[in-house]
């Protein structure tokens, strides 16, 4: 039996690993790897830095925890491939909401230096190889290559430059201007 | 009347200055704002820090400089609305080939704080801005920006991460895949 006191302190320790890892995924996208100590990210987050050593054992293993694109990459592609091309706009829309973009990590591989190879690796087999996974025809994985360019894109102006109209758009009309030429990569049909 | 060394000298000045701005290029793109030296970028360029100051003034000036997106804007643009699409693919293209992207270096507005508003300012006046001025039809400010994303999602792709299909695909393929999908949000005919 799990005591309400037990949930209770499971439930902080839950809530401080979410603000560690979003400390963590803010440090990583704006400084490069040498830069980053797990001080400033524990003060970032509101916890001692000893906390989160202990949760995340050091600045290696948060940063593979970090690099890691995981259920987010699900959620992106639940969707039957007929619809995969709304969907994947819808997805990466409700993300933005909630202040995440499942993709966006990826593009800080530059200032990571020789720790980015991680985040490359990570990006080829748990979001390129999967969205491969389910096309076919021809061109498969380049098609798949060029659908996540288009996302990553759209969530770069969206969220780091901010440009005007693609920050203040209805959603639905972003799908809908999208929808057709995602759609067109992902049936292959040329 | 030019004298041959004179020309040699004005020669040797050009190469400097483009060596100095490949380099600060390449800082800006890795680094953040705080942590770049002049004295860094001129050991990279293979000239004098004493040089750099003469040609740019100061690291604020060499930022405005590298932060500016000038001519290849108008490379990318130089054809009529009904290629538009094609062209812009094929310009990218181009421009990968030697070793440039017109468009990505305003993917690393983020690691640059408050020296960053320049980047979005010159990339909302000198890129966006003018791709919607050729366009015609409703939302195509927003038009604009989602055949940017795209673009440069390509350019993140193809250069930053280096997924692997993208990065060895015939050219003409990457343009007939995605030319469809810009072609329809250039026309704005939905």
């Amino acid at each position: 039996m799990t005591s309400p006191s037990t949930l209770g302190r499971r439930g902080d320790a839950e809530v401080s690993r979410e603000a560690i890892i979003t400390a963590a995924r803010r440090a990583f996208a704006r400084q490069p790897y040498a830069a980053i100590t797990l001080k400033a990210i524990a003060a970032d987050a509101g916890v001692s830095a000893p906390l989160v050593l202990k949760y995340f054992g050091s600045k290696e293993q948060l940063f593979a925890r970090v690099a890691r694109f995981g259920d987010e990459i699900d959620r992106l592609l639940d969707a039957p491939l007929p619809d995969l091309g709304r969907h994947l706009l819808h997805a990466l829309l409700d993300a933005h909401e909630q202040r995440r973009d499942p993709l966006i990590r990826v593009a800080f591989a530059l200032q990571h230096g020789e720790h980015a190879t991680l985040l490359r690796e990570n990006f080829r087999d748990q979001v390129v190889a999967r969205l491969r996974s389910r096309l076919t025809g021809p061109d498969a994985a380049l098609r798949a290559e060029l659908v996540l360019a288009h996302l990553l894109g759209l969530g770069v102006l969206r969220k780091v430059v901010h440009t005007e109209a693609i920050s203040v758009a209805e959603r639905d009309r972003i799908v809908d201007l999208c929808a057709p030429g995602l759609q067109h990569l992902l049936d292959g049909t040329v």
